[in-house]
């Protein structure tokens, strides 16, 4: 139940020790393009180019930047946690001239203040985190298209901690270019980065001037090992992606408006344990995202030595805070497998026994407050 | 029997399918702490950066030329195959000015014509592949050293299909960055690189004028995960590391010694049961590779058709030619868990009946050759 790794369901485990097979042998290769079709379902997307790269999450983000950005071209980052802090950083490296966008870490971004900064375009592209891992933040997609346009910017979007988790739907949304990470709401080891670029996307890095300056992320080269063309670019991660393929089955065969119902239904409920507890969730309700939960640490109260007990005692994982927040907050997951009702039990009740033994005295009882929302919300919808 | 991903041993299997930790959890950190003092014994070294990076063989390649190269440095490559070129097109990629020194497919560089290219010098870095996986030519590593000098040039060393194969010894040989590879000579699913840097490479590193132009694979960041900081960089892809771990155990095991002399063994009774069958073996004798053997294809058999029926027969994979090789030669791997006694046998009987099918009659039994040719290796160390 921290920021990711979540768990694994023990089919996903069964399938990584498949035995490996060779990454032109025709069975591996006809699974490649079941789990592409899957992956673009989860995306809610058409894309051709919607495949898993070999690396985790940041080589997603920095797949996405290296191949759209050539040096000089202007990029507007939106950074309200870590990880747009990062884009920033990688897509300097990639020669960017970067501007950014801020709001206090904790809070989503303010469509005023990215409209300002659109206007003072073009942008190459208009970079934004959909799920801050480092604070528990969503950021509504609905209004970026119409602004990128604004400054006539590509749409990047980070998907890694809600894809599988939370509709990201990149075609309706008019999302351009978007990268994700297996270790989340999907529940698979964390190893490879799914990313989907748009058609738009795609004839601008075919038209590029300069080469992309990675070799091992170059999106023309690698579409041509997925396409049918099979030409052989780096040797696949095979049983990662007999993994992820499991995976991503077991999202499909839930169905993505129920794995999402779950997401935020377990969410509602630990928020609603958590402030029965009396602590206090940073995030404002309509900004907070259902499978990660930022939780402000009580005064006094020694974080690492709680979290320190939960996993001894409870081989329960939470997560500390990142940045602004390390120290003074847990991050905690429910991610994918891991969002169930005998998690959101568990976790309030092993949080309050800690926190008890550090003089703080929950004010009412957290497991019992979220049980009832669940049955609230349960018989409502039966 | 392809030229990688090789046979896993199925105790790496069942590590690989290990339930999923978090990357700062305390068991976890402890296991990696012993993979890289493993992986430092298989190398042959005392670095203290050697860690597997978070990606396949290629981005390996890519970490250890990024980290070193700014724009404008020379750098000088052996090419003598597939992976000499990929080196030229990534360290052109990070800016490099690349000379290289070719040698024909099939066969090693020549020492003189590095000699020659060297005294052009000073260049950044000498860059060679050990063992070329398009060509199954092994290099001697023993000369580089004292070359590289005379070009004032850091030494740079594809290891992908020679680690815990043969050895590669990266201290006695004074190799100051070097790459491989999981899913060969290490018997372990692809998705990891393993790289080693020396102090004087990574002073070099620290001493850049420029950030590396990579973010996911800045060794100096990363490096302060796998060191005692623990700093988080990304999230560490969990299961493929059980894996490795689990491989390099196996390893050692075993014993360096006794690995590296079944692979010389193996290969060399494969390379006598093709020749007795009257196939050709283009590489020069001293310059094979044991791991890999290349075979020609004898004129009037269908390379693809041979293999499909290697595979559909037998489930046995072996590899196609590459680049000039491709449709002419096949490539034979006898690489880690998958180099047998059985193994060589079961491919030569098979390839024998698969050859008679396509109207190629073998001169002798090669499977009864390579087995007289291990009883006497056999006999002769008892």
């Amino acid at each position: 139940m921290g920021p990711g790794p979540s768990s694994v369901d023990p089919r996903v485990l069964e399938a990584l020790a498949h035995p490996t097979l060779g990454h032109l042998d025709p069975a591996f290769l006809s699974l490649l393009d079941d789990l592409c079709s899957r992956l673009r379902r989860v995306y809610g997307t058409q894309n051709s180019l919607t495949l898993p790269m070999s690396g985790t999450g940041s080589l997603g983000m920095e797949t996405c930047l290296v191949n759209l950005i050539e040096p000089g071209d202007r990029v507007l980052v939106g950074v309200n946690g870590v990880f747009g802090t990062r884009m920033c950083e990688v897509a300097r490296r990639a020669g960017a001239e970067v501007s950014s966008v801020e709001a206090p870490w904790g809070n989503p971004l303010d469509l005023e203040d990215l409209r300002r900064a659109l206007r003072q375009g073009p942008f190459k592209a208009l970079c934004v985190v959909h799920a801050e891992t480092s604070t528990g933040v969503l950021q509504d997609l609905a209004p970026l298209r119409s602004l990128a346009d604004e400054g006539e910017a590509l749409l990047v979007v980070d998907c890694v901690t809600s894809l599988g988790g939370l509709p990201v739907d990149l075609d309706a949304r008019g999302i351009d270019a978007s990268y994700s990470g297996t270790q989340k709401c999907l529940s698979c080891p964390p190893g490879l980065s799914p990313v989907s670029f748009s058609e738009r996307a795609m004839s601008v890095v075919r038209r590029r001037r300069t080469p992309v300056q990675s070799w091992y992320t170059d999106l023309t080269l690698i579409g041509q090992y997925w396409g049918s063309e099979r030409v052989y670019h780096h040797t696949a991660p095979i049983n990662m992606l007999f993994a992820l393929h499991a995976a991503l089955c077991l999202v499909l065969e839930e169905t993505l408006p129920v794995r999402f119902e779950r997401h935020r239904r377990h969410a509602l409920a630990l928020a609603a344990g958590l402030e029965a507890m009396g602590l206090v969730l940073p995030v404002p309700k309509a900004a907070r995202l259902p499978p990660l939960t930022l939780v402000s640490v009580p005064d006094g109260v020694d974080e690492a030595a709680v979290r320190r007990v939960l996993l001894s005692r409870h081989q329960l994982e939470i997560g500390g805070g990142l940045g602004r927040f390390a120290g003074v907050a847990w991050r905690i997951g429910l991610m994918g497998a891991g969002s169930t009702r005998d998690n959101v039990t568990l976790c309030l009740e092993a949080l309050s026994e800690a926190l008890r033994e550090q003089g703080f005295h929950p004010e009412h009882d957290g497991a019992l407050r979220a049980q009832a929302v669940l049955d609230a919300e349960e018989s409502s919808r039966a």
